[in-house]
């Protein structure tokens, strides 16, 4: 399978996440993907290649204008502020308050925010750009004929919307992707999100659309981040009515219950008949993941890439969370070798 | 004019306030209410009296009953969460995500919080409500005949909505305040918010009432905490509707500018002929203020406690912020001086 990869990821080097009240080291950080490198390599998954360019056109689709104005300046102004850290939101619209974004950066951020874990620094904005050129290129060669590609898309994406960042995410690669599809012609699209986190940003960008089918398997959002997003009952409302579906599983979930769930969520795919599946790979599905609780073991990916292989459809694969670090590289792989194996 | 105080204040010892994108000690802090007094005892501004106890009922009168369960009990289960920091909101439903409180502490604080610089720690519930219990006594003084009182109250409270915290505030003082009084037969009550941040919480909870006339005045929202609320068309709404007024100010507002917005104030507070007032009296308005960003000097604090003086209403003063934290016990005690003096 061929991989797209590009060392502008590095440009994303964070230093603070907030986590349990004190600043930690950021859990997403580029060891990831060295390690999936490394693994790409130690396997001989096949040809790696960098990214094209695509400008901002295939982004401005999916995202905001002014969301992307706030991405690009934020850390300049943030800095021309005079704070001493990187750059976290303090405050929010939060409930009955106005929606609408302030002047000055620091109550700025919080407009465009939905969370706080995710700090902005020097380089994110770039790095972002580079992630969603990744899966563009990816898809670009599945559209001139592979039939699969790994886009390792580093910073993810699902948890964007179209004018939020958080959860590590800045612009959603798999909704860039789904969108340049459908420009190029394209009727139908699946997402199949299998990270263990819920991809309310995929969600909510395509939650009023019959052309975008979207699937989540995920930690239910009563005890799992992001919290306040994931639950059964959302199943896409108007023309999307029917079209998003959420499969939130409790704490301790093993791959027996989860696979019932990918079982599911595969037959649906196979119904809406999609000219193209993207997957939002992420890993932290995995039973020693630092921050996600369900009981995924290696040799599970495998089993579960075999299993999205046998859809047959042509398969973008793009790289999401995944946070016990020496074991992302294995599992990653393990999904798509599996995929090759159907 | 009588002080009610207590030592409890000192319970609310929070370490740590996100600020700029780093842990600071907060601005928010215990000796803020020991200069206070040092002045107050200084000047013999007149008794200094501790507060009686009130139970829950006056507070569940306006704040939610699972909002008030989460301030109980955020700590404890913060803690037994295994975070090794004071408890912060990681994130929070922003928009069109789901208004439902989630079952982890990690996830329910978000639901809870409007802001993240205000860390819940040990002693934050008990500090709150002692500072409530702070202005329900001086309210009641008051009611009993003295003609002004002054509720040193720590926390402070203006930030606090019905079922959200923030902005290093829990219980809103003064809303629970005016409550009493209308609960005890008043008509109308008049709450004057000098502090230099938006009383968003106070907005909120009497937003659509006519039996509270609210005036704010404070830095415009475009560019000052709380951001997200304090526009001058907020207007009120319903059977509310004219009894909210806001004077949103620009940066380096002097005295003679904002002293017009008082005089304007205070010529609506004597048209609704209320039957008490109450002033969030906060005094980072001070030039020398390290997060604010008008210009008033000390002199300034005894002008307009004398205007307010002049409106001729049992008046109940309740601490707000100020974070010239040498400055606050001389800025704070010239407002009461100047009232007494009218």
């Amino acid at each position: 399978m061929l991989t797209v990869h590009t060392e502008k990821h590095r440009l994303r080097a964070s230093k603070t996440e907030l986590y349990g009240g004190v600043l930690v080291p950021p859990f997403e950080c580029p060891e990831r993907v060295e390690i999936v490198m490394n693994r790409i390599q130690e396997v001989g998954l096949g040809e790696v290649i960098g990214p094209d360019s695509f400008g901002l056109d295939p982004i401005r689709r999916i995202h905001q204008p002014d969301f992307l104005d706030f991405l690009a300046n934020c850390w300049s102004e943030w800095q021309a502020a005079g704070f001493k850290g990187e750059a976290i939101a303090p405050n929010w619209p939060a409930r009955r308050m106005v929606q609408r974004p302030p002047n000055h950066i620091d109550g700025k951020i919080g407009y465009y925010a939905l969370a706080t874990e995710t700090s902005i620094s020097e380089g994110t904005w770039e790095a972002a750009l580079a992630s969603a050129e990744v899966a563009l290129t990816a898809r670009r060669k599945i559209s001139e004929g592979a039939r699969s590609a790994f886009a390792l898309c580093r910073p993810p994406g699902h948890h964007a919307t179209y004018d939020m960042y958080g959860g590590y995410c800045f612009l959603n690669n798999v909704a860039i992707a789904a969108q340049a599809w459908l420009v190029e012609g394209a009727e139908r699209i699946a997402i199949l999100d299998v990270d263990f986190h819920h991809g309310n940003g995929t969600q909510d960008i395509f939650y009023e659309r019959d052309d975008v089918l979207f699937l989540s398997l995920h930690g239910e959002p009563e005890n799992a981040f992001p919290y306040f997003l994931g639950y059964a009952n959302e199943t896409g409302s108007g023309k999307g009515e029917g079209y998003n579906v959420n499969y939130p599983l409790p704490e301790n979930t093993g791959f027996e219950r989860w696979s019932e769930c990918l079982e599911d969520a595969c037959k649906r795919i196979s119904r809406y008949a999609p000219d193209a599946l993207i997957v939002s790979l992420g890993v932290d599905t995995y039973k020693e993941d630092p921050i996600s609780f369900f009981k995924l073991d290696s040799d599970d990916y495998l089993t579960y890439g075999e299993r999205i292989g046998k859809l047959g459809l042509p398969t973008l694969f793009c790289f999401e969370g995944g946070y016990a670090v020496q074991q992302v590289g294995i599992n990653a792989v393990n999904v798509l070798e599996g995929f090759e194996q159907a």
